[in-house]
């Protein structure tokens, strides 16, 4: 398999598991926690997706399209490890859903981020929502759910935190 | 349609075009011309496809995945306009498939490159072969393909060079 190949499974498999959780009645009310705008792509899928939710996203240095870039009250610019456990605070529990994308292509970076943030985002999250991720995240207590129809391998990770 | 949406499209496109050139019979003998390295995903996808055949990749700066950068006398490296007039001398009507994907995202840029490496490209391929691009291309006597299978748009543009 090409590095083609494999970069548009990834895409493939990250536009599946936002639309998974787009689905009506997949996640509970709330916001949106996109991590790492990037590029801006994902995000607007998200705004497309979920149009009625509001979005705040975590961006290190914005770098993204001029058309997808959110409005600065939904724009939380900085280190994760600064903007995401003061969002914490603020929304304790009533996110519905996160998408995080904070790969640098690093491996063991990546996978310490992955380490510092899981229980930020388990925090954050509504009993009953969702998070996707590109880097597997362990929550104590919460299961991986399989990957949505249609993706045959797990390129992408998604969660739900249970509800009890 | 989100950008996440048209940029999977894109991709999904330009790799059944080169899919489409490494049909068995589909294109003559000779080498294959790479116009834009970028990160290397489509040059890694382009020596899968073709393994037994040369391919000369074109880049202005090299800034590609570090396995994803051909040899030195494979990576043609500076401004198309002295690069690819260069390697039509020495290819002339010999190449049997070119991929150019030189979009920079600011549409009359790109325009006037592919009004500049169109003639430049009708010169270098041979009979029958085939040029697959990210740009429409404008060459006397050429004739655009249909889209291959599957894929439901032009995203991607495909011409073959007659065999008269």
């Amino acid at each position: 398999m090409s590095r083609l190949d494999s970069f548009i499974r990834r895409l493939e498999a990250q536009r599946a598991c936002i639309d998974f959780a787009a689905r009506p009645g997949n996640v509970p009310e709330g916001p949106i926690f996109e991590l790492g705008l990037g590029n801006g792509r994902t995000f607007d899928h998200l705004r497309e997706c979920f149009r009625a939710r509001e979005i705040f996203v975590f961006e290190r240095q914005v770098n993204a399209h001029p058309t997808c870039v959110p409005d600065a009250e939904h724009l939380l610019v900085g280190d994760i490890m600064d903007t995401l456990p003061r969002a914490v605070l603020r929304f304790r529990g009533r996110v519905a859903f996160v998408h995080s994308d904070l790969g640098s292509g690093e491996d063991a970076r990546d996978r310490a981020t992955a380490l510092k943030i899981a229980p930020l985002i388990a925090e954050a999250v509504a009993a009953g929502g969702l998070v996707a991720s590109d880097q597997a995240l362990v929550i104590a207590g919460w299961q991986p759910l399989p990957p949505p129809p249609g993706i045959a391998e797990t390129r992408y990770f998604l969660y739900r935190k249970p509800r009890a």
